[in-house]
């Protein structure tokens, strides 16, 4: 079943707020096999959001709307709705009541406008709201149903939680599975060249890929009437896909790199650390990004001076006969990081983030270092790029994706 | 002039993707005096993207496009709004150049269907792109304008501020000039009080609040018909906010606070450091962001464990007697740090990020020590919130914001 998602609030428009509602609400409604045809955004003007309210009903026969349930004069999504619908609005004495208690609760008096948030539409389920004062709603007529949500995103999954979900189970017969993979070391258009024998002719379960920074991910999905039938058709293709582009996936499950990775440390009893030059820190980061993270990590250090990898123990021989930025100096710094440490794993980075490099040098060069078990050596990586920022999360991604491998016993496929 | 934003991508609509580039271009129109009507988001469909094209442009004279233009058979925005417009698509042989360019310099071989990305609409302007390979472009014609920018956001800021910007100022007659100014201590609400002389029957300049993540922003904007006017309207205005809420204000020019702090202290001379505990090296990080950080920042420190807060040169007492998470500790660090670094300026961290926290203390606590000059001391920061990610980015936030109040000889505000 088809499904537009309106959000209405001018503060979308002014950019000042993220839609994130939207997000939320597909990511469900997919889970849940439906298919959201449409987001739109349009400001607090009746006049407008009546327009839209009729194009998303012309296409599809479900219409989610979150925003403009408030108590202000320019809260308007409820009356547009019972207007597009053709039905009355009646006053709910359980929001009066509820209103009521809030309030009272509060020790605050209610200002008289709260009472607009009892209204509602005449054969509505109401969708009773125990995380703030609007409540939502439930409207379906002749074939169309609209779903209306407050705009706070908390309230807005709670009453997801409480009512809406349950609400829309009833109106679907088919079930949607689907799995997100994540991919590193190959980009967009050449992971689709080697899944083409599998995408060409799809039709279920498909197969989409998207590029994200640094790396590409690819969604398996199928619909079925039965949920075990569409996941055994997703299992089928994965399993495809894995023969195919398996040594490029390191989750099947949309997790990030760096989950992964700490996973893989937490799993292993591996303590790292790093010693980080152009990234600043940023590896340290990522790694401690993640909720315990402290039994993995204990001390890291940025050594972004020539002096600080001096005092780390790299020999300062090394820097003036390779270079501050070479092979040699990041495995030294490895090596030095390894004594200071005492950690299992140790991994250093030394290079260019940009705009500026010493002559004889590129912005986004950089040299990663690691020292793990009987492995010690350096890879070096360029971006053709002068992007400070992303050189930096590049960099990163470059050094999690070492210590996977690192990890994974595969320390040969470094690069 | 109306405008009209249209994302492209099905990933939005399985909610894996936040449309934050309709919220990065709506609030860079609105900073320009545009207005933004509506967002939509199309999946990765012709026939209904051409839709929602028809339906944007019978609404506004401007839209602009984001996502589709890569190397595969679903990106089909170009074709679509080539379509729409009525002209044809034409190989641009730069973009061609810079293809072979990008992929002989990362020494790969160009897969054939990237070439895709050479085609553009006869007639357009092109935007080429030096952030990544699919290029965008503007295209008026009969008074319609679509802007085409690639999905990934950093890519489309790159367009934006190499291209698109520019071609949308020249269809505006009237010239607006505007300021962002970027204030640390003061909430929205507060600071629309402290204004309300100024805001109260404003008509040109305007003065809008904004609320981002732990600070407010105000926008200042002057729309006349010669540019010096409005202008010399916005420099006026901006002076007597400069003496309503001067102390608030850290950057009259749209500034990150980690840019002012690290041009402060080159300014200044001042070497800083940094012992992070809970941070995990998100402040060394955020210093670094910035170029030109080598000549300000020498070493940092991760100090995850107890173990390497002591190994720092943290007394085994003071965690013993005070806890780890203390007042005491986090001075502690910031000594012992200027000794082990000698820099100028140490400051440190230690606190719980969550989800989890020791028992009698909740996630999102912290204490921030700092020495420099004969300031020794440290602050408590409680967020009540038990959202890791969030509490990390405040964190670094509120260390900033010391570190900014030091340089500023405002030790005593410190919070």
């Amino acid at each position: 079943m088809k499904v537009s998602i309106i959000a209405v609030g001018t503060e979308l428009l002014f950019g000042q707020t993220v839609n994130t509602n939207a997000t939320y609400l597909s990511e469900n409604l997919n889970h849940m096999g439906f298919d959201v045809m449409y987001h739109f955004v349009v400001g607090d003007n009746p006049q407008r959001l009546k327009e839209k309210l009729a194009d998303a009903f012309s296409d599809t026969d479900i219409v989610l709307l979150t925003g403009g349930l408030g108590p202000t004069q320019d809260d308007l999504t409820k009356e547009m709705v019972a207007e597009y619908m053709g039905v009355e609005m009646y006053l709910d004495q359980r929001v009066v009541d509820d209103l009521r208690d809030f309030f009272r609760k509060r020790g605050g008096n209610m200002a008289e406008n709260n009472f607009k948030q009892a209204y509602l539409p005449v054969g509505c389920t109401p969708l009773y709201n125990a995380s703030g004062t609007a409540p939502g709603f439930a409207l379906s007529r002749n074939g169309k149903t609209a779903i209306c949500f407050p705009g706070p995103p908390r309230e807005l999954k709670w009453l997801w939680e409480h009512g809406a979900r349950q609400y829309l189970e009833q109106l679907t017969d088919k079930k949607m599975y689907y799995r997100i993979i994540r991919t590193i070391g190959i980009g967009e258009s050449d992971l689709e060249m080697l899944l083409m024998p599998l995408i060409d002719g799809q039709s279920d379960p498909t197969i989409a890929t998207y590029a994200k920074e640094g790396e590409c991910t690819l969604r398996v999905a199928s619909q079925r009437k039965d949920s075990d039938d569409a996941r055994k058709a997703c299992d089928e293709m994965m399993a495809r896909i894995m023969e195919l582009a398996g040594k490029y996936i390191y989750s099947t499950d949309d997790e990030d790199l760096n989950e992964v990775v700490v996973r893989m440390l937490k799993d292993k009893g591996v303590l790292i650390s790093s010693a980080e030059s152009c990234t600043g820190g940023g590896f340290a980061s990522s790694i401690t990004d993640i909720a315990g993270a402290s039994s993995v990590l204990h001390s890291s250090y940025v050594t972004y001076s020539i002096d600080a990898k001096v005092k780390l123990g790299v020999p300062e021989d090394i820097i003036s006969e390779y270079g501050v930025v070479s092979r040699e100096t990041a495995v030294s710094m490895a090596e030095a990081l390894k004594n200071v440490s005492g950690a299992d794993l140790c991994i250093s980075i030394t290079g260019y983030a940009g705009p500026e490099a010493d002559p004889g040098h590129d912005a986004g060069e950089a040299f990663i270092g690691y020292v793990y078990k009987n492995h010690k050596a350096a890879v070096r990586v360029l971006t053709n790029r002068n992007d400070r920022r992303w050189n930096r999360n590049y960099f990163i991604l470059r050094m999690m994706r070492a210590v996977y491998m690192l990890l994974s016993d595969r320390a040969d496929e470094i690069e």
